[in-house]
Order: structure tokens, then C-alpha cells, then sequence
């Protein structure tokens, strides 16, 4: 699911600290992360062992701890999954929440108007972060998911978060491994550069097969009351037949509304 | 929130557990339930000290490898909230995170034929737990939340829940404090059970201001394909004008919907 490994999360694993130096804390939260990358639904103690690189014995203990808080639970065939406890503290996570909150009524009017699937999305460690994903019985297939990640250069909502990020952010993005999905996949710098030229001046991404195939997207920003983008709002659709001129115009008309609701918000505590 | 506490996740704090007795497990998962009982947006290290019981030494060091980690992150004002690792991770929770996936479609066909909030929430703890939530511009004022939890007698997900859950919940449930949200709340446990049985029976459970003025419900069984009662949907409306047959049609039809693709799912893998 990760495009790129987001590096501030030190999720690295094993190789990168010597087993002894982990105290508690990051065995436990380590313990976590096996289950995230790449995500899996359900893991054997042995499976844990072997990505985190923690000893079994240990690992049998620290799942003990999460599973007795509601971390992690046990599942009839053995296996460990992440537990509800967890869903439950992590849902209310403000940031995610809150913004969560004001955008739905207005991703909502998106997918009543549209019945595509219905992304909203932050930028987070060089990747591009679903914060939310509606979507009704005929949508398209995608992969995206609510808490998932996608490359920058191969998703709509990646594209706006980019092209509106800091000149440092990009550079240092264009300068990273930018993977080809589908043949039509932009993955050379100086196109990129361009593209991103373009969506600022248009305020809209618009891509079409560059990470499933059948699938295009149009993404729009979403901006706070001082201008800055702070997540993207996008609809996929049916590459065929072509996304049209109303679909961008309900994309832009769902960014406006959030971006109207958050200066409220803001404006009036 | 809660309307019980959730006796099974260990969240009693620091009363039940000599401090010196808590190991760092037990700790750090202590300084995450700080901030849901009573939910928090934010917490001083000291609020975290007297939450939980921990020394502020303790809690320094054990906040300092939360937020290392992403689970908790440091504001601008010094304080700390819950953190967007947190969230990513927990969204991830399959057994929240596949009956949303699957509910999802026909929850939006529910919000688009009422306009109204459209729940979705299991019996967890005692409690009604919300895991889905939608709502548009003009919905009325509730307090549900997802994540969060209301008490079964009160709400018409939680009737729904109860209704159906064993001889043993209920009368467990009924044996419990029931407390009065408002004057129309039904607290007594011999009207309550008579209450259960017409849900039973009717396969659809009604209530007005129980729990918040001007507010009414409509929740409906969702069943697996063995029968078992597995989640609510619901839908909260103004008391005026009341609900009308068409809404609890479209309630009836959502929680249908839901059930078959649960069956569906499980019958094909």
C-alpha cells in the first residue's frame, strides 16, 4: 500500500536497531506495525517474530499486553489481529476527526451528485493518507482505503497535495523513487514539475490510468482560511466514459464548501 | 460518553492497580485511555498524571515514547492529543474496517433517500459502539459519534442490540444502573423488557427524545446469514414532523441490504 516508506515513523524494523537497544515501548509499538507494512489482516506470533525481528518468546509476552487491553485480539484460528480498543482510541484521534467531521456533509453532496467513490486525503510523510473514502455499489475498483496510503505522483489527491506542498517537499519527492504502476504512470521529474505548474494554475488534477487501471480521478484542494492546502478532496470514476465537466465542477464546488466550513470553524472556535 | 463503563478493557485506573504494580505496558496503554474516559481533545502532562494515577516522571518519559512513535502528538499549546499514527493504525482494525467496507454502500443509499444520520453500531461492552456514522448539512443536533458510545437502553441502535442479544445481556443489562437521559426515558427494567419483545417481534425499534430533545429513531436488526444479530443501522430524525413509514421502510431495506452482503461475503470467502 505504501508508496514510499514514510521515514519519520520508524517503522524500519529490525535491521535498523540492534534487538537489545528497544526498550518496551518500541517492542510494543513495533509489534503494531507489523500488521501495517505491508498490512496484514491477521498474524501468526511467528509471522510477528519474524517482522519486527523481536525474539518469539518476547513477542508471545508483548502480545499478552495488547491483547489484554484490547490491542490486539486473538482470533479463533489462533491468529492475532488488531483489536477494537485500538480502533476505538485511534477514531478519535483529533486531527483526523475533526476534519473528518466538517468535510462530510460536504463529501456527502459529492457522492449523492456523482455515486463515485469519494476521496478526502492529507498529505503525511511524502505519502498521500485517506482520511475518508465513500462509495456506493456500482463504483469503479480502486485500492485506496480509509487509512491507507498512495504515491503522490500516481493519485489524484496525491497530485494537488504535491503540487501545492513547499518547494522543499517537492524537490525532495521528485528527487525520490517514483514508481511506474501503468504504462501511462508519470515518473519522469521534469513532466512531473510541469503537471504540478499546471494543477496550481487550474486548481484541479485530472489522471487517468496512472494507478488502476480503468480508473481516472479528478482532485481538487482543499484550502484553509489562509490560503494553505491542507487535504484533498477527489471523485474516481470510469475511464470510460470520460469524467465530465459537471463531476470537475462538483469536485471543486465539495473543496470550496470544506475549505468555507474549516474558516468557520476556525473563525468561531 | 460512555453510559457504562466498559468493566473488560482494564480502564478503571490508577484506584484498581497499585501504582508500582502497573508495569510499562500496562502504563502506556493507561496514558491512551486518559484521553477517552471522559473523552479529551487535548490533555496537559499533569491532566495525564492525575488521570492515571502515574507519576508526572513517569508520564513524561512514557509520553515521550508515544510521541515518538506517532501515537501521541504534541500541540502548539504544549499539550498532547491522541496522534495521526494512532488513527492510521487503528483504522486498520478488521472487524471494524470490513462491516463498514460492507455496510458502506447501503448506508449512503439510506443517507440519500432521508438526508438524515445514519448510524451503524455493535454491541461492545455494554454499550452501543459507533462505528459508522453519516451525516449531511441539515441533519439534527446529536451527540453519537464514531468511536464513540451510548448506552443500549437509551438509543435505538443500543434497543436494537439488546433486543437481540442473549437472556443473559439483558438481564445483566436490566440489573444495571439505568440512567434517565431525559423525562420520555424508559428506565424501568419491567417496561424495558416488554419494550424488547415488541422490537423482537416488530424487527424494528422507534424512540423519541430519550436521550437528546428534539431528536427520534429508527433502527433496525442487521443479521448474519446464520440469523445472529451483528450490528444496528439507524437513522435519527427530528421528532416534528415524526418519521414517516417510508423512512422505516428505508431503514428496514438498509439493514436487509447490509445482512445479504454479509452472507454473501462469508459464503464466497
Amino acid at each position: 500500500m505504501s508508496g514510499k516508506p514514510a521515514q519519520s515513523r520508524g517503522t524500519e524494523g529490525a535491521a535498523a536497531f540492534p534487538v537489545d537497544d528497544r526498550g518496551v515501548a518500541a517492542r510494543l509499538f513495533a509489534i503494531l506495525d507489523a500488521f501495517t507494512a505491508p498490512p496484514a489482516s491477521s498474524l501468526t506470533l511467528t509471522a510477528i517474530a519474524q517482522r519486527t525481528g523481536i525474539p518469539l518468546t518476547t513477542v508471545h509476552r508483548l502480545v499478552r499486553e495488547w491483547t489484554s487491553w484490547g490491542g490486539l485480539a486473538r482470533q479463533e484460528d489462533g491468529r492475532y489481529a488488531l483489536g477494537m480498543r485500538l480502533w476505538e482510541v485511534g477514531v478519535q484521534t483529533p486531527t483526523a476527526r475533526n476534519l473528518r467531521t466538517i468535510a462530510l456533509p460536504y463529501l456527502e453532496d459529492l457522492y449523492e451528485s456523482t455515486h463515485e467513490h469519494v476521496h478526502l486525503a492529507i498529505l503525511d510523510g511524502g505519502d498521500a493518507l485517506y482520511l475518508e473514502k465513500l462509495s456506493g455499489h456500482q463504483a469503479v475498483r480502486v485500492i485506496s482505503r480509509v487509512g491507507g496510503r498512495l504515491p503522490l505522483h500516481a493519485t489524484g489527491v496525491g497530485l494537488v497535495l504535491l503540487a501545492n506542498a513547499s518547494n522543499e517537499v517537492i524537490q525532495e519527492y521528485l528527487a525520490g523513487p517514483l514508481p511506474r504502476f501503468l504504462p501511462q504512470t508519470v515518473t519522469d521529474p521534469e513532466e512531473l514539475r510541469r503537471r504540478l505548474a499546471g494543477i496550481r494554475s487550474q486548481g484541479i488534477a485530472r489522471m487517468s490510468e496512472e494507478m488502476t487501471a480503468g480508473s481516472s480521478s479528478i482532485a481538487a484542494p482543499i484550502r484553509d482560511r489562509t490560503g494553505q492546502v491542507v487535504a484533498a478532496v477527489s471523485i474516481v470514476t470510469r475511464t470510460t466514459p470520460r469524467p465530465s465537466p459537471e463531476q470537475e465542477q462538483a469536485v471543486r464546488v465539495a473543496a470550496h464548501g470544506v475549505g468555507r466550513a474549516l474558516g468557520y470553524r476556525r473563525a468561531t472556535g
